[in-house]
């Protein structure tokens, strides 16, 4: 079949929407009609070419939402009809990842998906002349039909709004996820959280949703605090306000420092000051920002010697078939907000005004409705 | 009353022989005979001068065994007669850490105790000419008598042999403890450990008595291997025989990294090597080594966002008064070795001698029998 996409045809450069030849689902594979896609600082980070692994050309975009129209052989958990989160991190329940309760890393499709391609090898995509596009975290949700495992497809409720639970396919559930999942914050706890972004955001809902007493932001833009307050933040905190060392300041904000940090600013310095303004004793940092290409962390071994743990997560430590749906659930219940977040809504063909917003820092979330 | 200690009159130089005044215990205080102590390397550390927290002139030592000879008033745990191991990390059961069972660093005596004194920041301690001598690590087990908080002694049982128990007082705790206590080894796990001295010693039989299946060694020293074999150990890795990189041999002879990793070297290159042994998606590392002073890890974060934890412990995690008597008791009923362990044993007249034995490592442990 033919669909329309925005490609990525190389590094740098704005992505161009076209039509392009789609194959249909092949073993444990499932067509899915993408009604909304979020646009993401991973897909900017990629078509950047800042990203090391970037792959070109490819069909980015892994935050969408659809309905499934047609299975391959062997699939048993979906039916066209079906409506569908693709996830970049499977869950097939059966390699060795997905068997162990401390990880959500499933490893089944990994490799294939590194390298833009369909578990067998090959990639669904081609341009008109027969060029392959590739694949994109497994989802490519850029295109508004896209071929998806089996394993990568998170079901969910049919009367979620696309365009708003799209979100949920990395934002929402890498933040919410980081704090339920990888942190398991207890009911009481103090926390920090730096860097008042998309992700953040989602931190902050899910440290009110956990039942945080004390939910710190840090950030240096003060523009961030209204919709961060909104989203359950009791403290903000604007380095470039304190005079002195901020690692003292957070300290004493949270009696002894925090119970549990959050880094949402892929920054490494910012990491450190995350690690040493946690409670001697029991405190938890949790990396969620992905850091430039060779970028390290430091601190002094002493930090965790007393009690300290340097931890990170991805996709919030969310087994997407099995965690998604429910916080697709919670989104329904109102027990967590996304619509303040969806700053714009954009078609597929002025997706690069997506792009623009984000390096504006006008968006917290732009969202492709075809 | 007067009793024989051996004096660090300064920084570098060898501990000197000599009759002290100590004065009685005051409220919350036992006088303490101490009839065994173990020569530990963190004494070695604040006698060479490295320590930056170290005061003089103190009586150092924090590794001993004895007897209750006197409770002062309030005293209510123990009572003349009591066999005792002295705590340099209390156990106050009421303080904010005490009450959270993600620590053990209870922080009731820890401020004067870092002072050289006793809780009521004072020393009991002097020369005969009036002179005050600190403590050291609220034990100062170089003494044969000395006055320790009631909240910092383990009662243990009477049958126990003093001159094997002191050494739960620091070494075997810290290395079964840092197993056990902080990193909750399951059954089953595989687990590095970096330096095979006296604390990788006791990490390693740790490993074994919680059932670990792989028990990797690492150390540049093979004259270290038979011991380490006799303790549990199942594979030695020499970095110095090892051809290109070692985290991947690591990677590989674990079946994809470790579940746990310690270091037990306190050099912050191995504390990288031992983060990054770890295996993807849930490895943790846990540091048990004292770096020298400014001394920093480093890693990407990649690997924490990758699902490895990088921890760290003091005292194996262990709350002293209620596990160390339960160590006893395991040496008591041959789960864990001591014996073997204690290669020297001295009198106080001989003292530095078991400091030139650690210098030269020809000893794992030397004990003072008083
Ligand atoms: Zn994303
Ligand atoms: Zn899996
Ligand atoms: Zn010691
Ligand atoms: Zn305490």
């Amino acid at each position: 079949m033919r669909t329309r996409a925005a490609v990525a045809l190389e590094a740098g450069k704005p992505l161009e929407v076209m039509e392009v030849n789609l194959d249909g689902p092949r073993a444990g594979e499932v067509l899915v009609e993408i009604k909304a896609t979020g646009i993401c600082h991973t897909d900017e980070f990629t078509l950047s070419g800042a990203d090391p692994e970037g792959l070109f050309p490819a069909i980015l975009g892994h935050e969408g939402a659809g309905v499934v129209l047609e299975v391959g052989p062997g699939v048993t958990s979906l039916q066209p009809g079906d409506h569908v989160i693709p996830l970049y991190t499977a869950e097939c329940r059966e390699c060795e990842y997905c068997l162990n309760p401390k990880t959500n890393l499933c490893q089944k499709v990994r490799a294939t998906q590194g390298q833009g391609l369909m578990p067998d090898g090959s990639s669904r995509f081609s341009m008109l002349d027969g060029t392959p596009i590739l694949h994109y975290m497994g989802c490519s949700t850029f295109a508004n039909h896209t071929v998806v495992p089996e394993v990568s497809l998170a079901k969910v409720r049919k009367d979620a709004p696309f365009d708003k639970i799209c979100y949920i396919g990395c934002g929402v559930t890498t933040g919410i996820g980081a704090v339920i999942y990888t942190a398991k914050v207890e009911i009481g706890s103090r926390a920090i959280v730096f860097g008042l972004g998309g992700i953040g955001l989602n931190v902050i809902q899910g440290l009110r949703l956990a039942g945080a007493d004390q939910i710190v932001g840090v950030d240096i833009n003060p523009g961030k605090v209204e919709m961060a307050k909104r989203f359950g933040m009791t403290d903000f905190v604007n380095p470039k306000e304190v005079s002195g060392d901020l690692v003292g300041h957070l300290v004493e904000l949270t009696g002894g420092g925090a119970d549990y940090t959050f880094d949402a600013t892929g920054n490494v310095d910012v990491m450190r000051t995350a690690l040493e303004a946690c409670h001697k004793g029991w405190g938890e940092s949790i990396i969620i920002g992905v850091a430039p290409a060779g970028a390290e962390i430091s601190t002094r071994p002493f930090q965790l010697v007393t009690g300290r743990s340097w931890r990170g997560t991805a996709f919030g430590g969310a087994r997407g078939r099995t965690d998604v749906p429910q916080i697709v659930d919670w989104y329904m219940d109102g027990k967590i907000e996304i619509d303040p977040m969806i700053t714009h809504t954009l078609t597929l063909d002025n997706i690069n005004e997506g792009f623009d917003l984000m390096h504006r820092g006008e968006s917290i979330r732009s969202v492709v409705v075809y």
